[in-house]
């Protein structure tokens, strides 16, 4: 397997030298909307720790990830009204993966509705931070 | 979201009342070929306790779910020389869930070739075995 890039897109949001709508910025993992989504509300969570994608992470970031996806997919199922929830994660070129830092998809479903590739094009970014704002409500409120 | 229901067939084969193909039995959960395969080597992770999917599984379970998968991820891409990995996860039948137990598709990506539609047909028994029996023997190596 190729060895970790510091120089990818993420790793970059992760040190703050490119914009990212946030959802959380917890000492584990950061979590933002994509960009580019497949439907509504489609966001990520991106552990701190570098590594290349589920392959090479250490049992630590892999350990907290799990419990951190579940928490925000409730959130975003909640917020944005969703009918259900996949979760994704691409390792290696042929299977999808584009940026070489470990991420973890939350592509919220609405029955009836098909997801747009990915990838297709970007977002409204103001469409995304209104969706962010809801998101990171039900993220925050006492369950 | 619905109860958990433990009729369910992975509840059942987690209890033994019905066969399946084990890469590993531990106590937080197995893992087993699935019989309808999206690709070659397609399994399952699935954790004893009982959820229904990622929005009601409890912290504990979520924390042990993903270095198994990763672990067992490096496996199937080693024993089947596969060129890529994607995890997947369905929560609620608009989103393609089907057994309403939690579990978390580890689907191998070979370059050049299509996917099966899930549950499209009945993978031949000895060809799923012969494929455990190299995974397995990939998952128990020492790293």
């Amino acid at each position: 397997m190729a060895a970790y890039q510091d120089d990818n897109i993420f790793a970059r949001i992760l040190r703050g030298e490119i914009p990212s709508i946030k959802l959380f910025d917890l000492p584990e993992a950061i979590a933002i909307m994509d960009v580019m989504p497949q439907s509504p509300g489609h966001c990520l969570v991106i552990p701190k720790a570098a590594s290349r994608n589920l392959l090479d992470a250490d049992g630590e970031t892999l350990a907290t990830l799990l419990p951190l996806t579940s928490r925000l997919a409730r959130a975003v199922k909640q917020a944005m009204h969703a009918d259900g929830i996949v979760v994704k994660q691409y390792n290696e070129e042929p299977a999808g993966q584009t940026v070489f830092h470990l991420h973890i998809h939350i592509v919220p479903i609405y029955a009836g509705k098909d997801l747009t590739s990915h990838a297709g094009k970007m977002a409204d970014f103001g469409e995304l931070s209104a969706q962010a704002d809801l998101i990171r409500t039900a993220f925050e409120a006492p369950s």
